[in-house]
C-alpha cells in the first residue's frame, strides 16, 4: 500500500504542506494518492543520513553489497501484481511492458551484484617496490577504486522501473558503495514509493546502514535543486530532457565544490540508409523501422528520429511506404499529459520549418494522451540550413532527410549535435565504400549499429549508452551496462602501505 | 635557437603585436627574447588544424603513435645542453633538477609509447551475439575507447618539462590519439619553444599530420580563454593554482557544449605523525621532513604543508627541531617573481591568524626571489575555528597543528578540503589503532602514504595523482601515471558490426 510519504532513510515521513498527484494518462484523470513534497529538513536529514551511512557502506564487502542488490531484486518481485498495476496506471504503458521492464530492472540489479561479488571491477593495479632502483628506490604503490559518496539519482519519466528508483543509476551506485538518494519522478511517484519500500526492506534484511537509501518526492525543481546543491552530495545521475539535465549540470558546476553530473539527455539517433539497401529491401526496412519508431510510443532515448538517405530511385516509394506502415500501427498512450504536450509542441516546431513535408500522419480522432505517429521528409540542403530541424520530438516521429549525394549526407551528419547512437543500413557489397559515413558518425555518437535498429539497449559489459554532448553531459562514461559503475568511483593509491591494512584484493 | 614565435602546426608564426619576456629569477632581470602573444587568427588556425589532424591522427596505429612519442623523447634529448641551460635560466632551478626532470619527461613519453604499442589500454570488451536468446536475440556488441578530439594543455609553472609542453598531459593525450595545443607558460616560454620544436621535428619525422601539435604563447588569460572556449576543443588539461584551474573549469562548463577540464590544483598534503612515532624517531622524522618541505624550494604540489599531531611529551622538541633543521637548509631561488610574491602573500595570511606562532623562519638577508623557509605551529582548536589556516603556501613552508587528542585530530582532517596526498607516520605496533585516522584521510585524498614523504610522484600504473576538489576538478581521474590517458577517451560500441570493418583488436 502506498502512503504518499518520503523515505528519509528507513523512516516514512511526510512533513510537507505541498503535494501532487500522479495521472492516469489513459483516462486523463488524477490518481487518488497525494504525494507529500519533501521539506528542506527532510532533504537535509536524508543527505546527512547518507553521509553517515557512507562511512560504513563503503567498507562493506562486495558479497554484502551483492546480497543487498539481489535482495532488492527479490523484494521488487515480491511486490507482484501491485507493482505491475501501479506501473500501468501511472504510465499508460501496457502490462507486457511493465513485466518486461521489471525483468530488466531485476536483471540489472543482479548483473551489478555479480560484478561486485569479486573485486575485479575496481581495476586494481599493484606496482611492487624496487628498493635498489637508481637514482632513487621505487616505492610499493597499489591502486584501487573507491566510491565517491552520496549520489542523487533522478528517476526518468520513460523508464518508471529500469531507469528510476531501483534502475541502472541506483544499482550501479549502490554496487560501488555509494548511498543513493532518489528524487522520485512526480508522474510515477506511486511506482517509485513501492520500489523504494522494496529497497528499504532489502536494506534492513541485509543489515545495511540506515540512510543507504532515501526516496524524496517533489514536483517542480525545488527539491532536485536542493539535493544537487547539498555539500554532502558527491555525484548526480539523471536521465531526461536536455533542459533538465543541463540545469542540473549547471547547478553542480556552480557549487563551491563542483561535482560530476552524468546526465543522459537528448538524442535523435541518425539512421543512414543507403540507396542500395533501399533497392534491395525497401519493404523490410520500412516494416522494421515503422516498428522501431512506434515502439513504446516512440518514448525511448534511442528512438530513430532522423533517417538519412540519398536521392535515388526507390527512395520516394520507401518513404511513402514507411509512413503508411508507421501510421497503420495503432496509436498508443503517452506517459503523461506533459509528454504529450511536449510531443505536439516539438512536432510543430519541426513540421513548421520551410521545406519539411508531412508524408504521413495519423489523422483519426484519438484520446487526449495518445500520440498520432508521423513521418516527415525534407532535403539535405534545407536540413543543413536550419538547425531547428534537429529538434528532438520525443514520441513516434521521424524525419527523413534526402541528400543529393553522399557528400551532402556526410555534411548533414557533421552538422548534428552529439547522439547516443548512429545506425547504418547497407548492403554487404558496399562495405568498403562506407568509410566517410562511418567516420562522420563515429565523431557524433557513442554506439554504432549495422543493419539493425537503435532501440533496444543491452545491459552488458560492452554497451555504451552515452555519447558527445548533448547525448550526455560527459561522453567518457556510459549510463547502461557494467561500465556505468565507473561514474561513481575514483582511483585511490596506497603507497608503502602495511600489508595488514591493505584491502584483501590489494594484498600480494 | 629560439625565435619567440608560436608554432601553428608545423609553422612558426608571430603575427601578434603584444609580447612578453621571461625572467632570470636568480638575477631578477628579464631574459632577451620577446615572445609574441598569439592572435585570434593564429589561435583559430591552430585549433582548425588540430580538428583536421584529428581525423587522421585518431586512425593511426598504436605503433605509429608510439614511434611519434619515442621520437619526441629522442628530439628532446637531442636538444642537449641548450635545453638544460634554458630550463635553468628561466626557472632558477639547479642543473641537476633540469637533467632529472628531462629524464622524467622522456620516461613519461616512452611509458605512454609502450602503453599504446598494443591495444590493451582501450579496455576492449567483446560480447558475442546469442541469436537464440529468449525473448529476444542478443546482438553482438564490442566496446573500445576512442579519443575525444583536440586537447588544450596548459603548461605548469613548477614543472617546465615534466608537466609542460611535452609533459604528462601532452604525452597521455597524444598517446590516446588526441591532437594537442599547448598554452605555453609565460615564465618559461623559451624552454617551451625548444620542446615544441622537438615535438614538431618528431611529428614531421614520423609522418604525423600537420596540426597534431601547436604551441601557443601568451601572458595573462586572453589566449587561454580563447582556446578553452573554442568549439573545436574537446578537453583541457591544467596544472596550477586553484583560481586558475577553477576559472578554466568555469569557462568550459559555461560553453554551449561543456567539455571536461582536468585541473590539478591546490593541495597542502596533510601528514599525520603519531606521538609514538615522535617518541621513537623524532630526529629522523625532523630531518626527513626538513628535506621534503624544502625540496625544489617547496614548489611541488605534494609539498607537506600541514603536519598534524597530538599534544604529548616530545612534540614541542620535535617541532623546534624540525624548524631548526628546515631553516638550516640553504635558501633556494623560486621559479619566478610572482611565485615569490605569492609565497610571501600567503605566508602572511597564515601566520597572521590568531593562534599561529612562527617556530622558525630564515631571517638572514637573501636575494629577491629566494625563499625564506618557515615552520609554524598552532593548536587543533584554533585550526578548526579558522579556515584561513588552510591556505596553501606554495613554497618551503609547513604548519604544525597540535590537537589535544585523536578525536580533535580527526576533526581537523575532516575539516580539510580535498588533497592530493595524505601521509601517516606511525609505529608498526600502532597499526590496529589507526582506523579512524585512515578513514578520515581516505575521504579527503587520492593517495595515502605510510612512513614516507608525499613528495615524489611515481609515473606508474598504480599512481593516483588527483583527489577530491580542489586537489583536482574531477577526482575520477589521475594526472600522473598510465591511468592519465583515460581523461582523453570515451567508450564507443560497435553493434552487429561487419567483422572486416572492426578495429583489429575487436576482431575475434
Amino acid at each position: 500500500m502506498i502512503t504518499g510519504k518520503n523515505y528519509i532513510g528507513n523512516r516514512l515521513s511526510g512533513e510537507g504542506v505541498s503535494s501532487h498527484r500522479t495521472v492516469d494518462p489513459k483516462l486523463n484523470i488524477e490518481n487518488p494518492t497525494a504525494f507529500m513534497e519533501a521539506t528542506e529538513d527532510e532533504i537535509n536529514e536524508a543527505v546527512d543520513l547518507a553521509a553517515i551511512a557512507f562511512q560504513t557502506f563503503k567498507k562493506t564487502s562486495g558479497e554484502q553489497r551483492a546480497d543487498f542488490l539481489n535482495a532488492i531484486a527479490d523484494e521488487i518481485l515480491a511486490l507482484e501484481d501491485e507493482l505491475i498495476q501501479m506501473f500501468c496506471l501511472e504510465s499508460g504503458l501496457p502490462e507486457g511492458r511493465a513485466v518486461g521492464e521489471r525483468g530488466r530492472t531485476v536483471f540489472q540489479l543482479r548483473s551489478f551484484a555479480e560484478l561486485v561479488s569479486n573485486e575485479e571491477w575496481r581495476n586494481n593495479v599493484i606496482d611492487k617496490a624496487i628498493p635498489d632502483r637508481q637514482p632513487l628506490p621505487k616505492p610499493d604503490i597499489r591502486k584501487t577504486s573507491i566510491p565517491l559518496g552520496p549520489v542523487v539519482v533522478f528517476a526518468a519519466s520513460n523508464f518508471p522501473l529500469a531507469f528510476s528508483t531501483a534502475g541502472g543509476d541506483t544499482a550501479s551506485a549502490l554496487a560501488s558503495g555509494c548511498p543513493v538518494i532518489v528524487k522520485s519522478h512526480a508522474m510515477h511517484s506511486g511506482t517509485g514509493e513501492l520500489v523504494a519500500s522494496a529497497i528499504i526492506k532489502a536494506a534492513e534484511r541485509t543489515g545495511m546502514p540506515n540512510g543507504v537509501f532515501s526516496n524524496i518526492t517533489g514536483r517542480g525543481r525545488t527539491v532536485g535543486t536542493a539535493l544537487v546543491k547539498h555539500p554532502k552530495v558527491k555525484a548526480v545521475g539523471f536521465t531526461g530532457s536536455i533542459s533538465g539535465g543541463r540545469a542540473l549540470y549547471n547547478l553542480a558546476a556552480q557549487r563551491e565544490e563542483p561535482i560530476p553530473v552524468f546526465a543522459e539527455m537528448g538524442s535523435i539517433n541518425p539512421v543512414v540508409i543507403t540507396p542500395q539497401a533501399i533497392a534491395a529491401r525497401s519493404e523490410e526496412i520500412a516494416s522494421t523501422y515503422a516498428g522501431s519508431i512506434t515502439l513504446g510510443t516512440g518514448q525511448f532515448c534511442t528512438n530513430p528520429g532522423l533517417i538519412l538517405t540519398v536521392e535515388s530511385e526507390g527512395v520516394e516509394d520507401f518513404v511513402e511506404d514507411l509512413a503508411a506502415k508507421t501510421v497503420a500501427i495503432d496509436p498508443q498512450c503517452m506517459l503523461h499529459p506533459s509528454i504529450k504536450s511536449g510531443f505536439v509542441q516539438n512536432e510543430n516546431i519541426v513540421t513548421g520549418q520551410k521545406g519539411v513535408s508531412v508524408v504521413g500522419r495519423l489523422e483519426e480522432s484519438i484520446d487526449p494522451n495518445y500520440a498520432p505517429s508521423q513521418i516527415n521528409a525534407t532535403s539535405g540542403a534545407d536540413f543543413l540550413a536550419n538547425p531547428k530541424m534537429h529538434t528532438e520530438v520525443f514520441g513516434p516521429f521521424s524525419l527523413v532527410v534526402k541528400s543529393k549525394d553522399e557528400e551532402e549526407l556526410i555534411a548533414v551528419i557533421n552538422s548534428l549535435e552529439g547522439q547516443l547512437t548512429g545506425t547504418i543500413l547497407a548492403e554487404e557489397s558496399e562495405l568498403e565504400n562506407l568509410e566517410g559515413i562511418i567516420d562522420a558518425l563515429q565523431n557524433r555518437v557513442g554506439r554504432i549499429i549495422f543493419n539493425g535498429v537503435p532501440t533496444g539497449v543491452e545491459v552488458t559489459g560492452a554497451m555504451t549508452h552515452g555519447g558527445p554532448y548533448p547525448a550526455c553531459s560527459d561522453s567518457r562514461f556510459t549510463a547502461v551496462g557494467l561500465g556505468a559503475i565507473k561514474r561513481w568511483v575514483r582511483p585511490f593509491s596506497y603507497q608503502n602501505w602495511p600489508k595488514e591494512l591493505l584491502p584483501d584484493a590489494l594484498k600480494d
